[in-house]
């Protein structure tokens, strides 16, 4: 038995003012409730909407068919819905490359790029305040499971970078071509925000401005910040 | 003065059998509608509604408010709005590297690939007919005016990689590792769809699979098909 009060308090999850005051967020669909659970990540309560699904979770609650939908952010729900405790972030290391985002804001590039972290073994992405937050349901179904494998933290971005002792390299469209530089073992890579590029305040915290080469008639304006995360990440780690 | 047919008419063109039944597309927003008048695309009308906007576009139609969002399948418009006739595609040429989708479905991820062709110099972006269309309006959104500037032609692809004389190469996860791999100045990249991969049909086609290393505990499943070919186009260009 599910009260009004639980699917009050799951479906004002979607919003991040209630998830920061419940200390809570929620997700949907066997692969990522599997890989939280996997992660150690720990479950408030799951909500599942038939037998087969209960056979699957024994601990979770059996609801009808619109209580579930109800409670999800989805047209479909997918048939398991869990609620998880928000994580304690862990320190970041500085043992490795570190990805660091400036007010990225679109959830799909968020979850996109927390995804290329997982794949490109980085275990560190600090994030500025003012990006788009890392349990926003949008940004978890983009990631495909890859939340639980990755340390995200949320910091000033700023002071963070003033005090790191590894070298800060950002993407700018007029940076020093990727191709032509020697990355060292390790280092924080910044990605800026999508219509505005790194800020100026954290510009001056950059050591070195790094860009992607364009080929042909150089005709387009910019990558989009995922698929740029994407190939920089790779050119750091194919060495 | 716009009619109530030709309000009908714009707005069935968010459905692709009635862009294919008139051979009119629409896209929205000074960005794209100036780069397809750059590129040569013919207007078949454009609609704005204010006289600032009028001033840019004096062939335009001045309409109100309420007709442009009628118009429109945004929430809320950007000020002009054009309807042009669909290009016929230009012959697939073969002196240099060909970007082919096999059943690419999502229109973001087809955005996204269409602005990395421009970006790397790709003239040619070949589709099997199932991928989704690249003049559904929320591709366009996403290619930020590269359409204008990559030559996509829908064709049977098992088909035309059979008769191609150049190489073809095909993104898979158990591929060989795209970084040993001495890739020639001129070929055929193989992408697939988002759950499945590359058919079964396309794969008898391709010469060499190629895929992405994994770095860390490779945990991660797989990478989104934009992302995947934002590494693969610069591995390719980088040389």
């Amino acid at each position: 038995m599910v009260t009004k009060n639980q699917i009050k308090l799951v479906t004002s999850l979607q919003q991040k003012k209630y998830r920061t005051k419940h200390g809570l967020f929620v997700v949907e669909g066997i692969k990522t409730v599997d890989e939280l659970i996997d992660a150690g990540y720990v479950a408030y309560g799951l909500f599942v909407n038939t037998d087969e699904m209960f056979q699957k979770y024994p601990e979770a609650k059996i609801v009808a068919d619109d209580i579930l939908k109800q409670m999800s952010g989805q047209v479909n729900p997918s048939g398991v819905l869990g609620v998880f405790y928000i994580p304690k972030a862990q320190k970041v290391g500085n043992h490795d490359w570190i990805l660091a985002l400036d007010a990225v804001r679109d959830p799909g590039n968020l979850g996109t790029i927390i995804r290329l972290c997982d794949w490109f073994g980085i275990e560190d992405l600090v994030c500025s305040e003012d990006t788009v937050d890392c349990f926003n349901p949008k940004v978890l179904q983009a990631t495909m499971g890859s939340i639980a494998r990755v340390n995200i933290t949320y910091l000033d971005l700023g002071e963070f970078l003033h005090e790191t002792s590894l070298p800060v390299y950002g993407a700018f469209m007029e940076g020093k071509s990727i191709y032509q530089m020697i990355l060292p073992k390790k280092g924080i890579l910044v990605m800026g925000n999508e219509a505005n590029g790194i800020s100026m305040e954290i510009e001056k915290c950059i050591m070195e401005k790094v860009s992607i080469p364009q080929f042909g008639n150089q005709t387009a304006e910019s990558l989009n910040v995922a698929t740029a995360t994407a190939i920089l990440l790779n050119e750091i780690r194919r060495g």
